[in-house]
């Protein structure tokens, strides 16, 4: 008997949504249509929120600027930055999916070596659903991946895997500089494309950009804080890497994987780099102190949840960087009003609900035009 | 003033052997003259002696059977391995050079993807002469390769690098695959360029293979011992892997640097999966307890250098392996004869040395022809 054939749907479709933090219109969607018009968008609108932002006929979004973020967590609002890309971690909050995948306007797709056009949240998705491998290093990358395996020596009792919680894409063209390199390099370019996908390993730290960069809520959402940047704080453009530190330490201790490589993304602009220097600048020798810290950190073993790891992690940063900055303490606040507010938007509503807990409202600004 | 042209010396030529293992005539060398010609080469016979192994001419070389290193080694003879690639190091222990480059017979020149042929010599030498960075991830790979660099987030004070000790090339077409794989996927083959040298991080260890394999022979050439394998041994096909183990946690404990990805060489012939899985089966269980066993040793604070390193691992090794099979005394004893070994042929003249140790003459066999 002939089955009619199945219909193909694009992978997840109804399971991941995609995070834009933007200022502008969002015309770089036009680009990305064949590969992001299938799935639903939030659209967090950092800045002015009397501005309307424009988005492409046909894409499926809900769009939240200042207002909203203040209306839908109050007081806790305090703990999503403003006037910084770091407010994008309000989108991971307000998503009711199981994965992410967050991308900065600025990034087109890009090319393979063979002239392709590269789909890169199809890559993520790969990354996402394949297993992970943090304990011991495979010389020939991504084992999972066709053509590839486990190389001789490469212990059986590890080639299961653990279940892959972050995926970190690259760039091409405009790489990820810090200010003093973009000032020293302002003419580099990031040609080289290389074909691997790979799991950052256990006990190692990475530098996590969110350019590109997809995860899995369920694994790791709570971890994915992008902290109090730009707008009346000190440090910009640290939001990422915040993030990228303490996820990757949760990861390491609940063994969950975390991937870096492919996909690539075309990073169009470079942001000026005297503007970078001045957010950067005490990011630069504050983490001298900060990578120690998360290298040495150690999470109890009564820590089996992201939530609680990431209190844990909180009570840590109070404790051993605020005496570098006291700005770590008002990070560590924030990072517990962050849970407080993950919790709040995340839980399954409670038949026994205590009346005096007003239930959020995450009704976003309707949508302009 | 017109300066005559400087002639371009091929890089490290008086500083590098180059150390191949065979049973066979070398005529694998033919391909390899533009690049190996200039250097030195240190041939190890293994199995029968009286066999004459065919050199192409016009290469520089000493060859070197059983007969000679019984002869130069006596007694201590036993910790080389016989009828197993493991003997390659005897070349590593008479090379008087700093660098090393160990290569199999049957790897031949491979192409990159602009077809033009790979100087895989030439690609360690430049991983080994630029610095590594095992203590943070590096998103675009080695920072000190043209076009790229460290990126955000990457703490300027992990940027010096550290020396580069190791540096672990890969092969295109034959994958160094475990006998079980080999069963299973008896097609695969590698057909992927991956365009990308890295350090492995500080705390990981990875499958060392010694098929195309350089290092620094003053860093790290005491831990590249490899093992007792072959004839009269339980085991075989573990020998890279062994010293990948012992070399990579003494460079940790050093803070030297192992890179691995570029440079391929064509892996031409796949070996026999049912031989190999006879050498290898007892390997796939013991290192089940190898590998814990690696990831928690600790070198105390007074093994400062290779040596001391390297004794204090045996001694690990006979107490933690032991219990694990016998086996594991006898290879203790013999990484303890392998630092004697090591000790007296590499040691300078000293004036006032005791008249009852006898020099050990290293004369190898005349070249046959």
């Amino acid at each position: 008997m002939a089955h009619p054939p199945t219909p193909i749907s694009p992978p997840l479709k109804d399971e991941l949504d995609i995070v834009i933090p933007t200022i502008r219109n969002l015309d770089f969607l036009e680009m990305w249509r064949p590969f992001f018009q299938p799935y639903h968008l939030i659209i967090v609108q950092d800045g002015d929120p009397t501005k309307t932002i424009r988005v492409p006929d046909g894409f499926d979004y809900e769009l939240y600027n200042r207002n909203d973020i203040n209306r839908i967590l109050g007081p806790k609002a305090s703990c999503i930055s403003f006037k910084d890309s770091a407010c994008r971690c309000f989108g991971f909050l307000v998503s009711k999916k199981k994965y992410v995948f967050t991308i900065d306007d600025d990034c087109f797709v890009a090319k393979d070596p063979t002239g392709k056009e590269i789909n890169a949240l199809e890559q993520h998705i790969k990354n996402l659903l394949m297993p992970a491998t943090p304990f011991f290093f495979n010389t020939l990358y991504d084992p999972f991946r066709e053509g590839a395996d486990f190389v001789r020596g490469y212990p059986f009792s590890f080639r299961e895997g653990v279940p892959t919680a972050i995926s970190h894409g690259l760039w091409l063209n405009i790489p990820d500089y810090d200010a003093p390199t973009q000032l020293v390099k302002p003419l580099e370019r990031n040609t080289r494309y290389v074909d691997a996908v790979m799991t950052v390993p256990k006990g190692t730290l990475f530098p996590m950009c969110g350019m590109n960069l997809a995860f899995n809520k369920e694994l790791i959402g709570p971890a994915m804080y992008f902290g109090l940047m730009g707008d009346g704080q000190p440090i910009g453009r640290y939001d990422d890497m915040w993030a990228g530190w303490c996820s990757k330490v949760i990861c390491d201790h609940l063994s969950l994987g975390v991937k870096t490589g492919l996909p690539y993304i075309w990073h169009s602009k470079a942001s000026n780099p005297f503007v970078n220097l001045k957010k950067e600048y005490k990011g630069i020798y504050w983490q001298e102190e900060i990578i120690p810290f998360f290298q040495s950190v150690v999470l109890p073993r009564e820590c089996t949840t992201v939530q609680k790891c990431y209190l844990e992690l909180a009570k840590q940063v109070k404790e051993k960087l605020g005496p570098v900055d006291p700005y770590f303490q008002k990070l560590g606040d924030a990072m517990v009003t962050w849970i407080e507010a993950w919790e709040e938007l995340t839980a399954p509503p409670q038949a026994n609900d205590q009346p005096t807990k007003t239930p959020i409202k995450e009704e976003p600004s309707p949508k302009p035009k």
